[in-house]
């Protein structure tokens, strides 16, 4: 079955206006089956959102419209559906008596145009908005169902999750779903896909997708069958040919970021982590203390974005090594993430150390190259990366694959 | 003029996809008076997407379609826009050569079905993608123009700015466009709107936008006139009123974040800066190292995540002043802040203590509460705040304080 979105208002056709609620509705939508196949912003425009609902309604079953339900004569999104469907609106004075109650509940008094509201499309059942104070509809139509929603996100998801969500999945065929949510850090997305799609290639049920961000890569499987138990056996299915594949590259099972990832297992140990950074400028430990509760993991650290800095950090005889090294080198790295440790208590030091750009390249260290550290007083890893990009994403990388260089060192302490 | 943007591609259709392409062509259109009336998002299906180019040709001067332009079968737009227009399409062996071209500067060779991309649209023009290896069309209609950009939003934007501009430009009505544009911290959105809308509302030309994000909004300015003089005599009349009315919490009259102005008003004085972080673990470091050539202003610092690494920053007697009076307070923001000078030897020092929550609230310091000092060794300026919002939100609004209060701080030393 196949759906459409429409969000109405001229608001929405400005240059910092996104139209979020058609990817919560996507989302809400394909977890049912129901593919969106086209969606569109139309201004505040009579004639132009009338055209566009009777041909959404002429294509698809469901049509679900956002926002244009307001008290006033700019919106439109009632009569337009009315004349979409060639069908009146009466005035139901029950239907105004729960917009009173919605404004007695944030302490306001209803206007004369609030009646407007009131208004419902002949055939519809209208939609209690707990959230604001503009009701919804819903209207059966001969082949399927128009969904009038309020514009606000947070008035649109509660309706959506309060009263639209059951009434959708009971037009819909019977099917169970069952989900896959795999996140992986250390290979790039062109390089994972070489590796899953001969797996995920020979299936259209379950649905994959993969999602990527720098450094950071989400793959979701969703298989749809007739029972849970048929589902769950399909997702599964494919779900341990991908993890085979994948390996221990992929940090999270159930959508947790990598800092969170990391924190966990540190906490497991009864471990803790300090931060020594120079490009990052604090990046790394602004991740890592983005999970709440990460003061049970996280010491903090030295942001040391000058040699002195780092030379203060390292101490005397280190800090001589550091001058003689190179501060972009294997040997810093290491004398920062040991110093990090020592200084703060933390059993854990990790350390970055590169060329950010775009200037301070050179012929050895072209902008892009780093150095990152992870030691305890057990043992040290280090290792040279060449991050490709400008510099906000050179230090996105950077930080990432600490966090992964961090998380793989623990891994193989574990045994 | 009007125009409407259509994006192609069912990967646009997913939950995870946001069409930024159309917030950069809507700006671009905006700033030349062109409004977008319509947008949407059509998957791959030939019939929906002909129908949607044939009515946007029909309602619209200037219709812009983003993505679709590869070289495979699921490729549609060139044959959707051929079909809409009704005319046939021929193959250009010199666009071919561009192509291998393209490929070449990629270190890659062409494929047979990179032929497809040599398809002109006939009366086209082919706009050179100098970012990959989709050319682009362009096609003067009865009525109009129908332009054929690629999907990646780095190759769009290039190729608009370099080819397409000002052949836009050229099809309009001939006006001058004058612009201002400032960036405001320290205070909040609705704050800022009741003060500057008596004067913006009395004027259509020029247009104003209010754009907010976490503690930092932008106002816009825009007049139109026939003349460039008129225009900047215009928009120099209310920008004058609007900065009268924001005085010193405009912080850039060009757009620059507020780390770049920070950063050059340290660099004019010769200064550096240092800081301290606690709730905020690195982020008010990560934003100072943010602007390239951050070096000259920039020393680093200290993540004090717990109490052990702040009373080792401050030394043993400060380090007793924190314990008496409790981590997020006045005695400590001072004292993190001197001490994260007087280590590096920074000119100032900046430093962020506080409840960034969910937990950790108590009653004298509820979640949100921040205490946030900047020290030299002439002067100290500490301030208390209480930060709305989640954890994401209070260590955003920290940081984005901290800047503030260091700038406010170098402006009050200038006299």
């Amino acid at each position: 079955m196949n759906a459409e979105i429409i969000a109405v208002g001229s608001e929405m056709l400005t240059p910092q206006r996104i139209d979020t609620n058609s990817l919560y509705l996507t989302d809400q939508l394909n977890a049912y089956g129901v593919e969106v196949v086209y969606k569109c912003v139309v201004g505040d425009d009579r004639a132009l959102l009338t055209d566009s609902i009777r041909l959404a309604v002429n294509r698809s079953a469901i049509v679900i419209l956002s926002g244009g339900l307001g008290p006033t004569e700019d919106d439109l999104t009632r009569d337009a559906v009315a004349a979409a469907l060639g069908v009146g609106q009466t005035y139901h004075p029950d239907v105004f008596a729960g917009i009173e109650g919605m404004f007695a509940r944030l302490g306001r008094k209803v206007a004369e145009n609030n009646k407007r509201q009131a208004m419902l499309i002949d055939g519809a059942e209208w939609l209690e908005n707990t959230r604001g104070t503009a009701p919804g509809q819903w209207i059966r139509t001969a082949n399927g169902v128009v969904i009038l929603l309020p514009g606000p996100p947070k008035e649109l998801t509660t309706m959506y999750e309060r009263t639209v969500r059951e009434r959708l999945v009971a037009l819909l065929p019977k099917q169970a779903l069952r989900t896959r949510w795999y996140r992986v850090a250390g290979m790039g997305e062109s390089d994972l896909d070489q590796l899953i799609a001969p797996v995920y290639t020979r299936y259209t049920n379950p649905v994959t997708t993969v999602l990527a961000k720098a450094g950071d890569i989400e793959v979701h499987l969703r298989a749809r069958l007739d029972t849970a138990e048929a589902a769950e056996a399909l997702v599964n299915e494919v779900g341990v040919q991908v993890e085979a594949l994948l390996g221990d590259r992929i940090y999270s099972h159930n959508g947790d970021p990598l800092e969170k990832t990391v924190g966990l297992m540190l906490a497991a140990r009864g471990a803790t982590v300090a931060v020594a950074e120079s490009c990052t400028g604090g990046l790394l430990g602004t991740r890592l203390s983005d999970t709440p509760g990460a003061s049970a993991w996280f010491r903090g650290g030295y942001i040391v974005y000058t040699l002195a800095l780092k030379q203060a950090l390292a101490g005397d005889a280190d800090g001589a090594a550091i001058a003689a090294a190179g501060v972009v080198s294997e040997t810093t790295a290491t004398v920062l993430a040991k110093a990090a440790a020592a200084r703060s208590g933390a059993t854990y030091g990790v350390s970055i150390t590169g060329v950010a750009g775009p200037d301070g390249g050179t012929g050895e260290n072209p902008v892009g190259t780093v150095w990152i550290a992870v030691a305890s007083n057990q043992s040290v890893t280090a290792r040279r990366y060449r991050f490709p990009g400008d510099r906000g994403r050179v230090r996105t990388l950077a930080a990432q694959s600490a966090l992964d260089l961090l998380r793989r060192h623990l891994l193989s302490e574990k045994g």
